[in-house]
């Protein structure tokens, strides 16, 4: 299939960049994270002062055959009473996106219910991008055909194109699908990294489920044996429709110079397949937080990525990434709207630089 | 002086709290940090539900005599001339209030220029509180007089009240002056912190400036010997105007059950003078931020706060709590506005509570 064409974050506007933030009427880089934010925005953004625009997060929902396993403290009914929850604005992501100011778009990646002539189906941040009705159990066969691993891809691709169109400067990712964590795991697996660290308690609490988990993907693992440089064969053999769409959104978005906030593990190892497509998407990836899943530390570290905020969050939804547009806006508004010293008439300092 | 009563936070409230907490269609204790804040503004406000309603933030301004004794990289000339860009609003803090829709209010503690007939006396947004033009040099004579202390104080619990008349639901605190991380780190050692790990960079940068810095302070407490155990005297011996202030602020806000959100160094020190008038006042604090100021962290422990953000900044003004309240208002909005498991129809799961 075609990807599309990502370039290598150029740093060359970098020694500017930073005497434009030197030049605001604050010590020299006392901001901290913001500056090294404000800063890659303008990098990707290719602008000194990157205004951010419209916020976008779509929420992707899918089911997952493996969840069938008994992975879950949670049925998997959870993941289609959720949709409605989200499209009627209950959840958190929803009070989370009016409160940035960013729109929250709903995307049916698999879920294993027929939402056609529904409330669903008519609300207009609902979108339709079934691939099918859950994926397989990757216990026993492959999750997804190649074919569907291909249109999971292009779905993504598509959702960038729409996020674009419409203007958005920004794309937040979320997730929720019951057993999405168990999938996550395995693509940070197939990838290289150690399941052992991978696996977390989910929504799981005891210990024995999160053996069996373990077990459950270092045998599907064995059975498939996913070839760790091939994101399309990993997502087939033991991923999910929605970490297939976000690691086309991220793809795409990132050949269309739009930076992507990550949320949690899910989101995480969607840009971990997307990162095995092509390494330059780093460039446009920021992570949202470092969530209270254990293994999420270790995919960010994959990735080259800092998290925002860090305030032991694990619900997933877009929720970290959502909060953390409001950290990148202060750091694209600081960019934009503080004065200078010269403009302020304030004396500057005797600082190095 | 008359100190107002504050009552310890009563925790009888937190079962009927975490119950409808944990009735929110999230797995329980999946908002991490987000759930303890909701549940504290909960206990504070004696509300399930509580919105945080009006938010306001006091950017205080003062000069330090000891700022003459080359402690800081700017020259003092910056405080005054900060202040006509916070009311321009060109500085960080502005750009952030704007951003969070929070009021920025900024107070002249004890600015060394007389404001009179300028610019700023006719700003709605200034706010004459001037104790006088800059403390003396605390190396050689104490930085204030008594009556000075306790006009301190005063000012700060009429500004509380101001902020409560106005229908604050909480306000956050912020600081400028050259020289103010100096007083910081002397108060800080008078209450009983270690002097050695208060000292840091602040805005200076060389090594021979934080030694001199550090001999200053130590030279300083050996000089007056102030009370650890007396707020009034640590303020009047090596305090400054804005310190005092702002722990007048913060006793009078816990005294009416509004919480205070704290920024950097200077902040949280002036958090340490209260802690020590009323160690009740703990219960209405939040830590907006981990400075990048080293110090910092010992004075939240002392405080036994956890830092909402962690960004590396240490700019002041309030930035680092005027960003935290972008989550504080999330946890608001997380506990009054998100559906039930119940309303919302979605299926529980079988965790432990």
């Amino acid at each position: 299939m075609h990807f599309p064409q990502i370039e290598q974050l150029d740093r060359a506007m970098e020694p500017e960049v930073r005497r434009h933030l030197n030049s605001l009427t604050k010590p020299v880089g006392s901001l901290g994270s913001l500056e090294e934010i404000a800063l890659r925005l303008s990098l990707i953004r290719r602008e000194i002062t990157p205004v951010l625009g419209k916020k976008l997060v779509y929420v992707f929902a899918a089911d997952h055959g493996v969840s069938g396993a008994g992975v879950s403290a949670y049925p998997k009914e959870v993941t289609k009473e959720m949709v409605y929850n989200f499209i009627r604005g209950g959840a958190a992501i929803n009070v989370f996106g009016r409160l940035t100011g960013t729109e929250v778009l709903v995307v049916d990646a698999g879920v294993d219910f027929d939402f056609a002539g529904s409330e669903a189906a008519s609300s207009p941040v609902f979108l339709d991008k079934k691939i099918g009705r859950s994926t397989k159990d990757f216990s026993k066969e492959p999750a997804m055909t190649a074919k569907q691993a291909e249109r999971c891809l292009e779905a993504g691709f598509e959702l960038a194109n729409e996020a674009h169109r419409k203007g958005a400067g920004i794309i937040a990712l979320g997730d929720m699908g019951i057993g999405n964590t168990t999938v996550a795991a395995a693509v940070g697996a197939a990838a290289g990294l150690p399941l052992m660290k991978l696996i977390d308690i989910g929504t799981v609490v005891d210990a024995a489920s999160l053996k069996r988990k373990y077990r459950l993907v270092k045998e599907a693992l064995k059975l498939h044996r996913p070839n760790r440089a091939d994101a399309l064969d990993i997502l087939q053999k033991v991923g999910g429709f929605c970490m297939g769409q976000m690691a086309g959104v991220i793809l795409q978005a990132s050949s269309l110079r739009i930076p992507v906030v990550l949320d949690g593990f899910p989101v995480t190892a969607a840009a971990i397949l997307a990162r095995i497509a092509d390494p330059h998407v780093c460039g446009y990836l920021f992570a949202g937080h470092r969530s209270a899943v254990r293994g999420h530390s270790i995919m960010l570290g994959r990735l080259g990525l800092s998290p925002i905020l860090d305030l032991g969050m694990r619900l997933g939804e877009g929720t970290g990434a959502v909060l953390a547009l409001s950290i990148i806006e202060a750091a694209s508004r600081m960019a934009c709207e503080m004065a200078s010293f010269e403009s302020a008439g304030v004396s500057k300092g005797h600082e190095a630089l």
